[in-house]
């Protein structure tokens, strides 16, 4: 790093924190900061500091907001309840412009291999939201993997008690894929989970 | 964008500014940076505004400089000078710790095409510093495409009157590529710069 000039040097070093960035790309970000101009830089520093700054948990759902309660939290029916592991899933839901219920944002899933337990994660604030009687459905949408998996059998059994009915994503090929290139593991949930037609 | 709260929404458009980031990658940049703590996003912010204030040209050789005349014009022997395109061209030159005498960076090379003529890139100065008559050599170390070998030629020319070695970076066969999968161009290249061994 010495061929760099101190100020040069530490914004690659910042640049190289990002995920996948490695020195050269981290290189021609910080070449395309110093091509900018002086009030461009400032607003891609401001949007930083502002977006660390404003952007909090919605005290209910546990997604991204600028308020103590989300907007989603806020307009949208509560009867349904989508749970996710983390906000940029809800981003993924809500991309869909199908789901109209509200969520429930994990921020992990149950993992012994990652020392993450049931009282790691927010599965008490999601029993809370259900206990309050207006909820008639609840959409585990955790990950397609082990852990998620494993979370959203987990939640399940917790809930079902409470007299709500717990559901769980489809799995099976995706749409557009090949057979031929389906993973076994896909193709024979796929198989046990056929439907009549 | 309008799935993303505005904070979040911003920083993820600043991001896509830079070379190479789509929205996706932009997205996953953003988390990572809601995911620092207050002071690491401030102390990134802080290193983008620090780099574009304080980076400038020298005003003797081009290069990226936090003074005004840089550090390798300061104290290095000014008796060859190697040209280069850009800022980025001294870096991999100095790479090599192998080259003692100082740069010139040109900031463009003559390209007809995008309207760049010779008076638009820094030959005056390379001329000016030429004819202060302490230099030696000069060694052409644009690119190797068309529009760096045709910039190389024509600086070439004007330098030679002036009594100086001109100089062009060899070119040829990669070290460690194969000859199967050598360009045409680069080939022939090779052929007709044979040397005797």
């Amino acid at each position: 790093m010495d061929v760099f000039i101190e100020p040069i040097g530490k914004l690659i070093n910042e640049f190289s924190k990002l995920p996948g960035v490695g020195k050269k790309t981290a290189q021609r970000y910080a070449y395309k900061i110093i091509g900018m101009s002086e009030g461009e830089a400032r607003a891609f520093a401001e949007s930083i500091i502002n977006c660390k700054r404003k952007v909090r948990y919605c005290s209910v759902c546990g997604n991204f907001t600028e308020d103590d309660v989300c907007d989603i939290c806020k307009r949208r029916e509560k009867t349904s309840i989508c749970v996710v592991k983390e906000p940029k899933d809800v981003i993924a839901m809500e991309k869909l412009h199908e789901f109209k219920g509200v969520y429930h944002v994990l921020h992990g899933v149950i993992s012994p291999m990652d020392g993450i337990g049931p009282n790691d994660i927010r599965i008490k604030e999601l029993l809370a939201r259900v206990s309050g009687g207006e909820v008639g459905e609840v959409i585990m949408a955790t990950n397609p993997d082990v852990e998620g998996e494993a979370t959203a059998m987990y939640i399940a059994k917790l809930l079902k008690p409470l007299g709500v009915t717990v559901t769980r994503l489809a799995h099976g090929i995706p749409i557009g894929s090949e057979l031929e290139y389906t993973d076994e593991v896909t193709l024979s949930r796929a198989l046990s989970e056929r439907k009549q037609i």
